[in-house]
C-alpha cells in the first residue's frame, strides 16, 4: 500500500497515476485485456456520484428503469451515423445456451437504439410525453488503448434518454442536463468545467448536437467529463417513435441522450491529486474524516481509544463518513501516509498529549505539513471537521479553477495556440470548418474540445485560416 | 391501463400475473426473446427492495464492489460442479472490434469464478481477511422457459461474495445472511418465509451448502426467494485463493456467496395481490399514498386541488411517498382503479365535501370497498397515514401467513403429500436419499424445497420408502 513510493506527477503523469489508482486500491486489472474491476474504495467514491447526481434527476422528474444489456445486431444499424460510430466497436453474443444464435446479438455500447424500439410501442399520444428516463448499467465498447476508469471495454455510467413534443422542449432537455452535470462538477466535485458545444466531428454517432463539460486535469491535458445530446429526431425516425398531437396528427418525438461515467472518477484522480497521492473532495470522498490514534504504552493505547471511539461516534451521529484506524502492526506515520495517499479529506491526529489536554490535531489534506494542522478541543471537534471540510471543499475547487487560468492562453496566432496546447488550452477563434479542425488536429495532437457557451458573441479570424471566426473555441490535447 | 379486466386469479392464475404485470407497467417483454425491460414503476419498487438490503450489507461489514461482466471461458470450466450447472446456460461473445475472440469469454451467470481469480492475487496473509463483498449487477442465464421477474435471460440481483480464514466464519457468514434474507423478507416485503437447507440435487453448482427461504405464492406454489451457499474451499481451491495464517501455514480460504435478485418482486406479485391487482408492502411500495381529487365544477376543482397539494406537501415533509393524481380526462373512479390496479397501500379521497368538512377518506388497499374506508381530519391527516401505513404492512404479513398456515400439511402419508402439493406444502419425513427425492418429484412435479432450519429434532420414517426418516422438508411444487 504506501510502502512504495509513487512517481511524481512532473516525473511520469501517466504512470503517477497508473499506480496511485492501483495502490490507493479504487481498480485492477482484471483478467479480460481492457476490463477493470471496481474496489471497494473506487465504488464507495462512484455510489457517492450516484447518489449526487441521481438525487438532481429525480429533482427534475426523471425516473430510472433498466433495458436490457443484449440487444438485436440489426437494430444498431437503422441509425445510419450510429451504425458507422459504433459498429467497430462492437462486442457480439454468437452463441446462446450452447447453440449458435439465428441473429447475432450485441452487448450495448449505449442504448438508444433499444429504447426506441420500446418507446415505439409505449408512446402513443401526446399526453404519454415527455418520458424522462434514466438508467444506471455497464455497456461495452471494443477500445485498442485503454487506461483504468479513463477508457476501458467495459464501464458505469448513467444513461438519460428522454422523448418530448417539440424540437424545443428536447432542447431545453439537452441544456438542462448539461447544467446539471455543470453544477454537480463545480458544487460536488470541486472540478471546474467548460461547458460546450461539440464540432461536428466529435459529437456523438446519431447527434444533432453534442453539448460536453470539459476539465483540465493536472499535467493541462482536456478530459470530456459528461455529454449531453440533443438527437433531433433521427432516433425517433428510425425507430418510428410517433405520438397523435393535439390535433390528431401523427408527429415523430424529439429526443436527447446524456451519460455521465467512471472516467469522471479518472477527472476527480487527475485534477486534485498530488505527488502524495488522492485528494479527495470532501462531498464525495468515501472517508470524509480518518482518526489514527497515537500511543506506544497499553496504558495509553486504552486511553487513546477510548476517546478515539467517543470521538467517531460523535462524528458518524453528525453524518460526517468517519474511520478510525485501529489497525495493528503499524506505526502512525505510515497510517498517515496510507490515508493521504487515500485522499481523506481530513486527518484526525489524537495522542496521549492531546488526550491529556482534551484536544486532537487537524491535519487537511490539501495543505501538507504544519500549514494544514490545527489544534482543537474535543468539545469543539464536530463543528470544527464540518467547517474544515466546507473550506477544503471551496479551496479545492479554488485552487482547480487558478490552475485551469495560468494554464489557459488566449492564443492569437497559431504559433500560440502551439504552444499552449503543450501543457494546457488554448482559447483561439475558429473558422467552423472541419478541414481547419482536421488540421489543427494533425499537427499539434489537439482536438477542438468544445465552443463555450459563454461568449459566444465575439468576433475575430480563424487562428488557423484567417478567415471569419465563427466562435472562439478551446483547444487541447485530451484523455 | 385500468381498461381491460384481469383474469381472476381462480380463473387463470399464471395468465392473472402476466397481465397484471403489464398493467401495472412494472416490466414488458424486450426485442431478445426471454429478457425483460423493467419499467418505471418496477424499478422504483427494485430500489426500494436494494435500498432494504444494502442498508443491511453495510450495517454488517459488507462494502459494494463491480467485477466485470466478461469472464474468460476458461474460468468457468475450472470448478467441477460449477462448469456442469452453468455451461449449457452460457451467453458467448465470440467477436469483439469486429474481430474473432482467441478465447471466447462468457456474460457472467454468476462471478464465483472472476472473483475467486481476482482474491488469489489479493488475498495474501490472514491480515486480509475476512473479505466482504457485494454487488448490484445483472447476469446472463440462457433459459428456456421464461417468465417476467421470475425467470428472465438477463435478471437483476446483488451477489455477495466473501472469504474467510476458518470454515466457522464461513459457515457462520452463510447463516448469516440467510438471516438477513429473512428478515427483509418478513419485515419489509411482509412475506413470510420459511428458511432451510437444500437437498443436494437442488443445490447452487459448486456449493457445499445451500440454504435458501422458501415462499408460498398465491397458488401455492414455492418460489424460491433468495439463496445462501456455503462453498467450503471448493473454489478457493479452483482459483488458488490462500492466506498465510498466523504459524506462517499457507492455507486456503473458505468462500460463501448469497443473493436475491428480481424474481423477489414475483414473489411480492404472487404473494400479496389480489384480483384487482398489486398489494403492494408500505415499506417497499413506491408510493405510499395516493391523493385522488374529486371535482365537477372549476370553483369546486380549484378548492379541492388547493387542499390537495397543500396535504401532499405535509405527506412528503413526513417522508411519506405521496403522489397527487392531478390527470385531467379520467373519472375518480378509473382513476381508484388504476392505483388500486398498481397496489399503492392508501388512497386519499378528497371532494368538495370533504373540503367543507376539513376532512378526507382514507382507503386501505389491502381491505376492499366500506369496510376499508375511515373519514380523518385533515389535521389529523399526516399521523393517520402513518398508522394506516404501520396496520396494513402488519396485517399484510399477516394474511400471507395465515394463507400459508392454512394450505400446508402435515403429510403422513405418500397420499397425504400428493394431495397437500396440488394447493400447498407438504411437510413431511424424509431417508435423506436423493432416489426417493427424484421419485416424489417425477410422481408429483413436487420437489424438495427445503429441510426448514426449525424443528431438525423430530423423529419419523420416509414418506416414500418408509426407512427411517433424517428430516422433516417441504416439498411443493415450484415456481
Amino acid at each position: 500500500m504506501a510502502d512504495e513510493k509513487l512517481p511524481t506527477r512532473a516525473q511520469d503523469f501517466s504512470e503517477w497515476y497508473n499506480q496511485l489508482v492501483l495502490k490507493a486500491q479504487l481498480a485492477d486489472y482484471a483478467p479480460v485485456r481492457g476490463c477493470m474491476v471496481v474496489r471497494p474504495y473506487g465504488w464507495a467514491l462512484w455510489e457517492n456520484i450516484q447518489q449526487a447526481l441521481d438525487r438532481r434527476f429525480k429533482a427534475t422528474g426523471h425516473q430510472n428503469v433498466a433495458f436490457p444489456m443484449l440487444i438485436p445486431k440489426s437494430f444498431i444499424e437503422k441509425e445510419k451515423s450510429h451504425v458507422e460510430g459504433f459498429s467497430p466497436e462492437l462486442a457480439v453474443v454468437t452463441i446462446g445456451g450452447g447453440e449458435e444464435l439465428t441473429e447475432p446479438l450485441v452487448i450495448r455500447p449505449t442504448s438508444e437504439t433499444i429504447i426506441g424500439h420500446m418507446w415505439s410501442k409505449w408512446i402513443q399520444s401526446y399526453r404519454d410525453l415527455p418520458v424522462l428516463m434514466n438508467q444506471w448499467n455497464s455497456v461495452i465498447r471494443w477500445e485498442l488503448r485503454t487506461k483504468l476508469f479513463l477508457r476501458t471495454l467495459e464501464f458505469y455510467w448513467q444513461e438519460g434518454h428522454t422523448a418530448h413534443a417539440t424540437r424545443e422542449e428536447a432542447e431545453a432537455e439537452t441544456r438542462q442536463m448539461l447544467d446539471i452535470y455543470t453544477d454537480f462538477a463545480v458544487n460536488d466535485a470541486a472540478i471546474p468545467v467548460i461547458p460546450g458545444k461539440k464540432s461536428d466531428a466529435e459529437k456523438f454517432a446519431g447527434a444533432q448536437t453534442t453539448y460536453s463539460i470539459e476539465a483540465m486535469m493536472g499535467d493541462g491535458k482536456a478530459l470530456q467529463a459528461g455529454t449531453s445530446h440533443f438527437l433531433g429526431q433521427n432516433f425517433a425516425q428510425a425507430f418510428e417513435v410517433r405520438y397523435l398531437d393535439q390535433n390528431g396528427q401523427l408527429q415523430h418525438c424529439w429526443t436527447t441522450s446524456w451519460g455521465l461515467s467512471t472516467r469522471f472518477i479518472g477527472a476527480i484522480i487527475m485534477v486534485h491529486g498530488d505527488d502524495q497521492g488522492l485528494v479527495l473532495p470532501p462531498k464525495l470522498a468515501p472517508y470524509q474524516a480518518v482518526i489514527v490514534p497515537i500511543y506506544k504504552t497499553d496504558e495509553e493505547k486504552a486511553a487513546v481509544l477510548g476517546v478515539a471511539r467517543q470521538m467517531k461516534a460523535g462524528l458518524v451521529q453528525a453524518e460526517i463518513r468517519t474511520v478510525l484506524d485501529e489497525r495493528e502492526g503499524f506505526s502512525p506515520g505510515w497510517k498517515f501516509n496510507d490515508w493521504e495517499m487515500r485522499g481523506v479529506p481530513v486527518r484526525i491526529e489524537l495522542g496521549p498529549k492531546d488526550v491529556a489536554k482534551q484536544a486532537a490535531v487537524l491535519a487537511r489534506r490539501d495543505r501538507p505539513g504544519r500549514e494544514g494542522k490545527t489544534s482543537v478541543a474535543v468539545v469543539e471537534l464536530v463543528p470544527a471537521v464540518v467547517r474544515l471540510l466546507d473550506d477544503i471543499q471551496k479551496a479545492l475547487h479554488e485552487r482547480a479553477l487558478a490552475f485551469r487560468q495560468a494554464h489557459t492562453r488566449q492564443a492569437q496566432s497559431y504559433d500560440e495556440l502551439k504552444g499552449a496546447v503543450e501543457n494546457g488550452f488554448a482559447s483561439a477563434f475558429w473558422c467552423g470548418s472541419a478541414d481547419c479542425e482536421a488540421a489543427i488536429k494533425e499537427e499539434t495532437r489537439a482536438t477542438m474540445r468544445c465552443i463555450p457557451l459563454e461568449g459566444q458573441t465575439e468576433q475575430g479570424i480563424c487562428v488557423k485560416c484567417g478567415k471569419p471566426a465563427v466562435a472562439r473555441a478551446i483547444f487541447a490535447r485530451a484523455y
